[in-house]
C-alpha cells in the first residue's frame, strides 16, 4: 500500500479519528477546521497532523479529502473541496446520505461531482470532540460508501482503498438504500427507546411508584434515550422519509401484536416471540462464533471489585466475553450478571466461575 | 423476628427461592409440588426443606402459604390452600394480578378470601427450575402485594412481615394498578423489543446487509427479544387489557414523534429527546447514588481477559460499577465498554484505567 496525501476537513471526533487512522497507515495528513481552537486540539491529539489555514490549502494535491463537517455544512464544504483541486476525490462521513447527495447535485456540475463519493463509517457517534478521537473507532467498522449517479468508479475505488488501509470495511450501496437500512437498525431503535422513556416518565407524574417496578429489561430498552438530543434531532430530520416509513411499520406491527393479544390468539403471539428469539440469537452469534452463543447468569452482590473477580475467573481461561449485562434489582443491592459467550465455551466459563465460588446458571 | 411455619406450593424457580429465603430467615418450611421429581430437586437445592404429599398436609398449621404455581393454576391452588387450614394466610407470586383476583373471587366466599393476598416479587423470571433458585433473587427486590376487597389487614401484615424477613421490600397496591404499571415498565418493553427484532429480521429477507449495519443500540433494544416465547405469551394474554392500553399509547406517541419529524419541527423533536434524556439519567441514578452517575467509555480489543484487566483496574479502587455495556463494532474486532459509575467516582475510575494503559473517556 503506497502512502498518499489526504485532507481532513472538520477535525471533531470523526475527522480526528480518520486523521489518526490515516497517519497510522503512513499517509500524509493535512487538516482544516473553521474553528482554530478545534484544529489546534486535533493537532494535539493526532501526532503528525499538519494543519492548513483554509479549505483550498488543505485539499491541494490530496488524493482524497474527507469532509467531516456537521450535516448542514457537508454539501457546501464538499463542493468547495471538489473545486479546490481537479484531481482530488471527495467523500463525507455524515449519518444520512440521500439529502447530502441531493444537495451536492444541486450545486455542482456532473463533471465536478464525478469525484464525489458519499460515505458513512458506522460507529462512535455519541462521543464528541478531538480528544475523544481514536483510530480504534474505525477498526473493523463497516464504512458505507454511497456513490451518486455521476460518480466515477475510479473515485469509489480510491476512497475504498484508503478506508481499507485505515482498518475499516468498505460496503458500497446507493444512498437511498443506506438511509432505509439505518432508519430500521439505528434511527428507529433510538426513537423506540426515547418514546418508551418519555411515556413512562409521563406516567410517573400520576404514578410515582412506576419506576420502582422498572427492572433490567426497561433499563436495556431505555439506555439509548440518554443520547444527545440535538444530534439526534438533526439526524432524524435529515432522514425523515425513511424514518417515517420505519416508524409507521413499527407502529403497525405493535398494533398487530396488541390485537393478537387482545383476541387471545396465544399461538400467534407465541410464534411472533419465537421468530424474534431465533433472529436475536442469530444476531448475537458474530461471524467468528459459528457455533452460536450461550448466556450464563451469575448472581453477584453489588459492591466494588466483584466484577473484577468474575472477569478474572474467566480471563484465566480462554473464554472471550461476547456480551455482558448487569441487571440490578430495581433498587440496588444484589444483582445478576448476564454473560454471553460462545456456546462451545459455556461449560468452561461455568466451571471457572464455580471454582471461584460464583453460582452461574447456563440458560437454555 | 419469631420463627414461623410457612408452606410453599409449587417448587420451581420462585417457590424454591422463597423456601431458601425463608429457611435462611429461620422459618420452618414445608414444600409441595404436583411433580414428585420437581419436589425432590427442590429439596436437594434447599437444604432443610421438608416435603409434603399433598396441599392439605403442606398447608396444615402454616402461618403463610405461598402459592408459586403457573398462572393458570394459581387461583385453584390458592382456594385449596385457603380451605386446607382456617388460620393460614395465602399469597401467590404470579406476574399478573387482576385475573388471579377475579378467579379467586369467583370460587371462594368473602370469609374464605379474607385470608388471600395477591403478590408479585419483581425479578428472576427468565430462569426456571429449582436448580436456578437462590434467596438472592429476593434480596432488596420490590415485592408487590395486592389485597382484594375482602382481604383483612392482618393478612396483609402477616405476609409483609414474612417478605421483609426474607430480605425483600413489600409494596402494597391494588391489583389493577399493579397490572397497569407492569404493562408499561415490564410488558411493553418486552413487546417493543420483540417487534423491533421481528421487523428487522423481516427486512433482512429482502436486504441481507441490514444487520451488518446494526450496532450497539440495536443490540440493546433487542436483547429482551431472546426471552422465552411461551412464558411471555402467557403473561401478555393474562394482562391483555392493561397491555393493550400501554401498546396503544406507545404507538400513538411514536406516530406523534414521526409526524413532528416529517413536518420538520426540530424544536419539538429535540424537546422530546431532551425530556427523555433527563428521565433516563434520573433512572440511572439509584437511590444510594445521590450525586448522579457518569458514563466512562473505554475502547478495548475484543479478546479473552481484557474485561478482567479493566475490572481489576477498577476493583483495586473503591469504584463500584453501576452498569457496564459492551459495544462491539458490527462485525466484531475492537469494541467499546461503557461504564456507568457514581459521578463522584468518575475521576478515580478514569485515573485507575489510565494507569493500566486504557484510554477512558468520560462522557458529559
Amino acid at each position: 500500500m503506497t502512502s498518499e496525501r489526504v485532507a481532513v476537513l472538520g477535525t471533531g471526533l470523526i475527522g480526528t479519528s480518520v486523521a489518526m487512522a490515516a497517519l497510522r497507515a503512513g499517509d500524509e495528513v493535512v487538516g482544516f477546521d473553521p474553528s482554530p481552537v478545534v484544529l489546534e486540539r486535533a493537532a494535539a491529539r493526532a501526532s503528525g497532523l499538519r494543519t492548513a489555514d483554509g479549505i483550498e490549502e488543505c485539499v491541494d494535491a490530496s488524493s482524497v479529502a474527507f469532509v467531516c463537517a456537521p450535516v448542514e455544512a457537508v454539501a457546501r464544504t464538499s463542493v468547495e473541496a471538489l473545486e479546490a483541486d481537479p484531481e482530488t476525490v471527495v467523500s463525507d462521513v455524515a449519518s444520512v446520505k440521500s439529502q447530502i447527495v441531493l444537495e451536492v447535485e444541486a450545486s455542482s456540475s456532473p463533471v465536478l461531482r464525478s469525484r464525489f463519493v458519499g460515505g458513512h463509517p458506522m460507529g462512535g457517534s455519541e462521543r464528541s470532540g478531538p480528544e475523544a478521537a481514536s483510530p480504534a473507532l474505525l477498526d473493523d467498522a463497516v464504512w458505507v460508501l454511497t456513490p451518486c449517479d455521476a460518480t466515477g468508479p475510479e473515485a469509489v475505488e480510491r476512497v475504498a482503498s484508503r478506508i481499507q488501509a485505515y482498518g475499516a470495511r468498505p460496503v458500497v450501496m446507493d444512498a437511498g438504500r443506506h438511509d432505509r437500512l439505518v432508519a430500521f437498525v439505528s434511527h428507529l431503535p433510538q426513537v423506540a427507546s426515547t418514546v418508551l422513556m418519555d411515556l413512562a416518565a409521563g406516567e410517573e407524574a400520576g404514578e410515582p411508584d412506576i419506576l420502582l417496578l422498572a427492572a433490567g429489561g426497561f433499563r436495556d430498552l431505555t439506555r439509548l434515550a440518554a443520547s444527545n438530543p440535538r444530534l439526534w434531532s438533526d439526524i432524524l430530520l435529515a432522514n425523515r422519509q425513511a424514518l417515517a416509513d420505519a416508524v409507521g411499520r413499527y407502529a403497525d406491527r405493535l398494533l398487530e401484536l396488541r390485537d393478537a393479544v387482545s383476541a387471545g390468539e396465544a399461538g400467534d403471539v407465541e410464534r411472533t416471540f419465537a421468530s424474534a428469539k431465533e433472529a436475536r440469537l442469530a444476531l448475537a452469534a458474530k461471524p467468528q462464533v459459528k457455533t452460536g452463543v450461550a448466556v450464563v447468569q451469575v448472581p453477584v452482590p453489588d459492591r466494588p471489585g466483584v466484577l473484577a473477580e468474575l472477569a478474572a475467573a474467566l480471563g484465566a481461561t480462554d473464554v472471550n466475553i461476547e456480551d455482558l449485562q448487569i441487571v440490578h434489582s430495581p433498587e440496588g443491592g444484589r444483582g445478576t450478571v448476564h454473560l454471553t459467550v460462545a456456546a462451545s465455551a459455556a461449560d468452561a466459563a461455568t466451571l471457572a466461575l464455580e471454582a471461584e465460588g460464583f453460582e452461574p446458571l447456563r440458560l437454555a
